[in-house]
């Protein structure tokens, strides 16, 4: 699969092709020097709030959006966006495989929170994905 | 490519595999009743707390954290990972495609920050991927 | 007012005397040396990243918190409080008089929202207090 | 002491006075309706983003920040501010007594991390206030 393809095909954008243009856009600005491991901590953070300030007065909201805007739709998939960026980032300057580290994350969660279990039926259910 | 190739390929790892994943686990522990947008939105949220207590009292830190322990690069990966999930779950719960979002994003970025103008070099620059 | 009235009525707890505490604390575990503005930041942002892992599962909550039990009142005081004590401590590190600065905020934020307007009746409404 | 003399000087600024004002400010804005917890909590969050935005690109900070503009501090200060006076908004509609537990929580903490202890002067030492 090509890098174009991949882009085309928006089931396959993968952590890796987003590290790499990340890291070329850096490098075109001369923007490494800025980019410390605590540097693009905080910038996340800042892009967190952000996402927090779409849905701050919002009350509790339905999956899928319904009653959203299309333009608010954009706007929060910027904002998601901007965390998942510094996030790939921030992994990427630090040495870590995010890709690797999530799958690896997932198998840890299922051995955490076996399937089996009777879930969600009671006071004690935490719903607990990545604890 | 298949899924199973996807998997053992680390480069390879896409926001879609994870999406399933997660969206596979969750129904599995009957999850689904718990994955408000703004349940999974302060999940993250504490998430990034964990992350950030992994940085709190280091001070600068670094470019690959050559003086941590494995255990400590272990530790960063899982958290970096949680932060991750619930970005994708919670981008999913919202229907908004996030590797489509975030292909975008860096193309928006790449206009508004255009690589020919001297960043990094003043007082006036700062370094913003994500504004 | 001595010190020991104002702790004996939790209603004058100032600002002052947290900052003092936390100066008192810090100073006699021979912590200032840790106590940096960016290590104290992110240590805040644990803090609420705990408070946030409170109400992370709960959906919505009603005002005065009326079907907790007291235990999870007291710990949710705690967190609220861990990140009070945080922001008064990396207010005194940056030479901030956070006192003073509410005080003048609440000010500012009277002259962007006029009390004469009809808020809270229409969609344009924000309900933003720190804008 | 009234309020009047409370407001003018700044050492005695007290959380009892800030709650206050938040919550006329919210009464004569029609504002209540907006203020549950989890919108509290993630305004809160938001301005935690913002605050963090400031020391993002500025790698490690000294203490009293000598190299910074007037105007970066007075920023600085409101941005503490907007954290400050949403966090003792939620505690008030959560019905805790932000001074007491505040109060309390460092009386927990000198338990926790006795002044006798050798703290700070090898790696084994966290320099936690608030754990």
């Amino acid at each position: 699969m090509t890098a174009v393809q991949q882009e085309g095909d928006d089931q396959s954008v993968s952590l890796h092709l987003l590290k790499q243009k990340m890291a070329d856009f850096a490098k075109e600005r001369n923007w490494d020097q800025f980019h410390s491991p605590r540097n693009l901590l905080l910038a996340m953070v800042g892009e967190v709030g952000e996402l927090s300030e779409i849905f701050q007065w919002k009350g509790e909201v339905p999956k899928g959006l319904p009653d959203w805007k299309e333009d608010e739709k954009v706007h929060l998939g910027e904002e998601l966006s901007d965390v998942l960026l510094y996030l790939v980032r921030l992994s990427d300057i630090c040495g870590i495989d995010l890709g690797k580290a999530a799958l690896r994350k997932v198998e840890l969660n299922a051995i955490k929170y076996r399937a089996s279990k009777n879930y969600g039926t009671n006071d004690d259910s935490t719903a607990e994905m990545c604890g």
